[in-house]
């Protein structure tokens, strides 16, 4: 006897799991976001019991230390509906607010977490939204990988992307070391930042040099992001113990010396970068005068520049010392990029002029915007393409 | 002067993303779910506005091809809650509804994608639970890695699992090829399956051989997962053209070549295993007999066993033929398991019959359950330990 749901589907079968978040199988799959060529973009949602949706964007006006939300209109059979004004090409992301609720859309998959926020995305192309997506060229492998750290006294896990023709040249690589910032993990430069996409087409483009790209978990107190490490599925925190106590920073030869053991690259100064956004930057900071003769290349994203608080650590001492054998063991570019409105910005600036009066060179480059994502990947987009030239 | 939001945040900083889609920073995090020690489960979101939140999950009785869902209680301040009875120790997955739209629980980041929705998971420790957890052991790496199709005519990305030790050792593995159901892809076994978890646990138990996992797309329509590809951030679909017109099955030479010629494997017949679920099954009989003298290992997890429609394609021809041709070369094991409520039983058992007809040896399991993630896992705990011995 044929089971009823057999003939039911047909040419097809479905797993019941497939299913049972769905609409009913009648109904055709609700298309949310549509981004339309114009780059116009309608937002969707089925939802008859609700008595009010909204979109939070983050393209939408700033409102406290968040986003202010639109009204959705609600249709006929419950279809609630918002069409954005045109957006400038770029990867964008947001939430539905479902009676109060901040959630996602149930017609897209495509998600990305922010420490302990998931939110939707999606791409507005023609500029540099087609710098984030996948586009047709050579892609490079990106892999998830264990390596012990002596100096944390753990195995940690790390992201490493090795350009297209890595697997089947004989050649060496240089390496660029990407660090995420706080509430992040070796998954932020890959997921949040569209680090492989970014050198993938970067690398195609003949704009940056192939290059192997580095992102280690910067979280001392870590070995892997939340639910990817024995500690189980636990919330992601933002408030981190050991996150500037400086045993990162001491610890990081750890890092570069399994990526130099294990991998083939030029093992040399003038092929390592190193880089980061936040306190990733704050890392890449210290760590490249902490090892002043290691990087010819510094990228500061957005950067904190001291640690809160007064730890203890060799690390933060003698920074302008440090700084000038970094400056007289020379270097190829000190690369700092940061937004108008980043509450960081005092603090860079007092940076810039004590790198000033060390007559320390470095490359500035001051954006719109804030303490955010568009910024970072705009600025990796920027500073790879001067590696290792 | 020093800005509001630095003074406000005191020790740390917060990028303005990580806030916006949270509580205000006053509000304790919610835990939702919360397992407790006995495998209860509570469950909790805050929704003042809300008039019904419930909850869906795996656990639940089923409801015509879904699931039941429960209501949760509204408590002081719009709070919800709903602790659910013991649960004997798995990976669940499961959405909140809210107001009637069934989406994901906003406190929790662990997420999964079975097609085209997306669910929360957590784990209940204590037995199955924790062959799917990342436990302290040495971890494998999972690469995500691009190859060409000749036979397909395509580029295609791949997930490889590479075991722990495989990077610095000097011996070569045996390799599973490990297909994926309608509607998944390359990202389906280590993300839904568990696969990478299941065979690092397995090999520290010495219960599994170290081997290497490859895990491909099995539909010849598609590069990659959505969103993955150049077809940017799409909507996935489980009816893909060209799943089962034997393209996918006569080019399967093309990844076992790419495999051999790019990783340190043992490249024989006693070290190539096959196995796949649902449609991944179908492959995995198709591309056995299809190729008769080449795996000694053949996994059939609740497959699907003939094309539906006509296709008028060589590979689906003189089955009998062909399995008896595979008969006769010999192999170590043709396991075979399916849930005894799987709409794919009778379709399975008139295979068995055959099989027997044909005097082929196989090895048959039966287990509780559907056409269902809970029993693929399981079926690939079961069958990697007998492997490559």
């Amino acid at each position: 006897m044929r089971k009823p749901c057999k003939l039911l589907f047909g040419f097809f079968f479905l797993g019941l799991t497939a299913v049972l978040a769905q609409e009913s199988l009648q109904d055709q799959p609700l298309v949310s976001p549509e981004v339309r060529e114009d780059g116009r973009v309608t937002f969707r949602l089925k939802a008859p019991e609700a008595a009010s949706v909204r979109v939070i964007g983050n393209w939408m006006p700033r409102e406290g230390f968040g986003r202010a939300s639109e009204a959705m209109e609600r249709g006929t059979d419950g279809l609630w509906t918002l069409t954005n004004p045109v957006l400038p090409s770029e990867l964008y992301w947001y939430n539905l607010i479902i009676d109060g609720v901040t959630t996602t859309d149930p017609s897209n998959v495509h998600l990305i977490r922010d420490v302990a926020s998931t939110f939707n995305i999606f791409i507005v192309p023609g500029g540099k939204g087609d710098r984030y997506s996948v586009q047709s060229v050579p892609h490079g492998t990106v892999s998830k990988r264990w390596y012990d750290s002596p100096g944390l006294g753990k195995a940690r896990r790390v992201t490493i992307y090795t350009p297209p023709g890595y697997e089947t040249s004989t050649e060496d690589y240089p390496v660029l070391y990407l660090l995420h910032g706080a509430g992040g993990d070796e998954e932020a430069w890959s997921d949040l930042g569209r680090a492989t996409q970014i050198l993938d087409n970067l690398i195609a483009s003949g704009e940056a040099q192939p290059m192997i790209v580095v992102m280690p978990n910067g979280n001392a107190a870590q070995e892997a992001a939340p639910g990817k490490s024995s500690e189980g599925l636990k919330q992601p925190t933002f408030m981190m113990p050991r996150t500037m106590d400086g045993d990162y920073e001491a610890s990081f030869r750890d890092v570069i010396d399994f990526v130099e053991a294990n991998y083939r690259v030029k093992a040399d100064k003038e092929n390592r970068a190193i880089a980061g956004l936040s306190m990733g930057g704050f890392h890449s900071l210290h760590i490249s005068r902490y090892y002043p003769d290691t990087f010819d290349y510094v990228g500061l994203f957005s950067p904190v520049i001291m640690p809160r608080g007064n730890p203890s650590a060799p690390v933060y001492e003698a920074l302008d010392e440090t700084l000038a054998t970094q400056k007289n063991n020379g270097y190829k570019l000190y690369w700092i990029g940061i937004g108008k409105d980043d509450f960081l910005f005092d603090e860079v600036t007092a940076f810039r002029t004590r790198l000033d009066r060390l007559q320390m060179p470095y490359t500035y480059l001051e954006t719109e915007g804030g303490h955010e994502w568009p910024l970072w990947r705009d600025y990796l987009t920027v500073f790879a393409p001067r590696l290792f030239k």
